[in-house]
């Protein structure tokens, strides 16, 4: 039996606007940065848990305030007691009768629930030698439904229907495993869309990204209309028919304003229509949804927890999901999220890029393939190529495939120099 | 022309949880709390400008923390231009291209922006030598509709729909003006309903109340089926049959659950259900409301934004709406949300209580009658009896009935010897 004996926070900021890597139409100047946590044990093996939430740069002290906040639960704790019934200790975090107040379930404080399970997952993993997907994957199916919260959900998800759904995934849990391991899981690439970007940057790395083997890449749009075709036109062209393109309006419009755009695009094939408008409007997502039909709604990065996707499921506002690894609070609401997805029949394809996320939902996404909805189909995760130096096990991501992790732990382990480098005040 | 000079901060803590005052359902140990903000100018005149966000306890400091995040924007910043134009001052606040992230526009990060946006009508108000209410229902219709923030909200209010709504409702100002400084605005007492109090302490409070002219009192129910329906037995009994109860779940319930429990209580002929399941669910008041009928649905004191009450007029999911003063992004977004009410026609209740709410809400309950909605039907402030002796200007309930204040500022504004006494740290 051991103990948990620190709750370390660590404020990364990567000073990325000075690239205009990351800019779009809400978004013009990030700071990819990291409100990181790392859970110490007295255990001899002398694992650690790592966890973070992702934000973009100011504001970033705050949220690592709120990850302190929640030393109290950990510092002193089991670590046997913890691990061994993640779904109890999340419900002991997110519903605490104090700290439940400053959300509820949403924000700063949600996110930081997020960073502390999500490190739990990460050292319960490194624990049991396995990555994070493959340890999700090997539970029993009332394993599973155990680590989910049904609060507010029953109305479209019993713990019998999650049952029912993992249960029906168990026979061919085996075949798919071996297939991830063999073929990975496919991605997209964000890396050309970025608005920043010149035409000669845009077209050149269009044409690497096809190179590269992705088979869809993704386009910011929003800022300018004339300028959001002009660029279209270049990407199509360079990138030909058969390669998807998707865009992303990072919330840009109102409702109206999103059906008129997205019919001035409507002529270059667009696979989705990412944030189209605030995340929060479920009935404006429906809205634009059954308006620009055929082509796909797509949201969930800044989607606060699984009550409004459950909303977006109920009243088809999106067909495709983008479950975040670190906007929700952690592993267990994005399973959650996998099986709401599940029972309505929709595709995930989570967000990444930013810091670290590509890194931690690919197991997500590999878990949902394997135990969950067991398909592929008209399913991507996102990849940009940003900071993934900075991790112990970096993604792998060859001829548009992410390769499926075999390191233990949960992929959000960061290196030491890096967290020592980019901590706030040491950088110019 | 001045100068804002300093954001100063306090983390000050009521240890209400010693006396059960404010348990309910979901809350049931809160130690009522403020993130307190105090702006500082360099004006002969020595004004300051005092806002916070109401928290029960624990996070409180991460909430400071947040507030402290904004200090950038106001110190340095001259006075009158911020006041002068405060709705592009909280576009600017709000839509802060990194902080948003940590949102977006809810949670901590949102409630600091509204403590920061109250603070700066309150030193308005003072240099205005008005009290808020009076001070906003003085401003040109043109000028109101300048306060809000409409992106998000045009496929349910726009700035002409603002506009003709201030406009009819122009002609009576100087009338209900008068009749609020006369007769004062109705309130309703949640006193006696908490939780925690025994049986002859709830009949003791429940005859108080009457006594003390209130129209309409509410319960706390939720925790227990069986025990809701003895309580409201004693409190319709103690009060007879002219005086409305209502009855607030705390979010405690499923939607089927919701309304099989609302079955159980309706035989007590219930004024409203308030907060019957997640805050987030507008699908779920939706169906509630539905089922529930002619019991009318109240929610809002942890509605995130006006976004989300847009979605719930639009989806009839509530038939009370019920604004709370620290939960959004402060004034501005509270005339949004009396103006979607008034759009709608759905009257306006505010959640008080807590520390300082009453004294803040009656100021947008009395500007909506005066300048919005131009009606008192249906409504009625709620009122707590709690630590009203920290303020400046506490309120002052009469029979059962809001005094219109007439001193200048917006009521936040604690002595500063309470802030000494019950700074964090400072009590036992």
């Amino acid at each position: 039996m051991s103990t948990f004996v620190a709750l370390d926070t660590v404020d990364v900021r990567f000073p990325t606007s000075r690239t205009l890597d990351g800019s779009d139409a809400m978004n013009p100047d990030p700071d990819y940065s990291a409100a990181y946590v790392r859970l110490r044990t007295d255990a001899a093996d002398g694992l650690e848990g790592h966890g973070f939430v992702f934000t973009i740069g100011r504001g970033n002290d705050v949220q690592v305030k709120a990850i302190e906040a929640l030393a109290p639960y950990v510092v002193g704790a089991g670590v046997e007691d913890v691990l061994d019934d993640l779904g109890e200790f999340w419900r002991r975090l997110v519903h605490d009768s104090q700290l439940r107040w400053l959300g509820p379930e949403k924000g700063v404080m949600h996110m930081a629930v997020g960073a502390v399970v999500n490190a739990l997952w990460d050292l319960r993993a490194k624990r049991a030698g396995r990555p994070l997907w493959q340890l999700l994957a090997s539970l029993e199916p009332r394993a599973i439904v155990d680590l989910v919260d049904f609060r507010y959900l029953s109305d479209a998800l019993t713990p019998a229907d999650a049952l029912e759904i993992l249960e029906k995934a168990e026979p061919g849990r085996a075949q798919r495993e071996a297939e991830l391991l063999r073929s990975g899981y496919p991605g997209y690439t964000t890396t050309p869309g970025w608005l920043g970007y010149d035409d000669a940057k845009l077209e050149r790395l269009c044409r690497e990204a096809v190179e590269a083997g992705f088979r869809q890449i993704k386009l910011k749009v929003g800022a300018d209309r004339d300028e959001d075709v002009r660029r279209l036109t270049i990407a199509r062209r360079v990138v030909g028919d058969d390669i998807a393109i998707a865009v992303d309006a990072n919330q840009r419009w109102e409702v109206d304003e999103a059906v008129t755009w997205m019919e001035a695009l409507r002529p270059f094939d667009v696979a989705w229509i990412e944030e189209p408008t605030s995340p929060d409007d479920v009935l404006g997502h429906a809205a634009i949804a059954r308006r620009v039909k055929p082509i796909r709604v797509a949201t969930g990065e800044h989607v606060a927890n699984r009550v409004v996707f459950k909303q977006f499921l109920q009243a088809d506002a999106l067909q495709v999901m983008q479950i975040d690894a670190a906007r929700v609070a952690g592993v267990n609401e994005n399973v959650a999220n996998l099986l709401l997805a599940a029972k309505f029949g929709v595709p995930v394809c989570p967000h990444a890029g930013g810091v670290g996320l590509c890194e931690v939902v690919q197991h997500l996404s590999m878990f949902d393939f394997v135990a969950v909805s067991g398909s592929l189909d008209s399913r991507v995760i996102e990849y940009v190529d940003h900071l993934h130096e900075h991790f112990v096990t970096p993604v792998d991501v060859r001829d548009g495939v992410y390769r499926a992790p075999t390191a233990p732990g949960a992929g959000s382990e960061m290196l030491a120099e890096s967290l020592e480098t980019y901590r706030q005040g040491r950088h110019g």
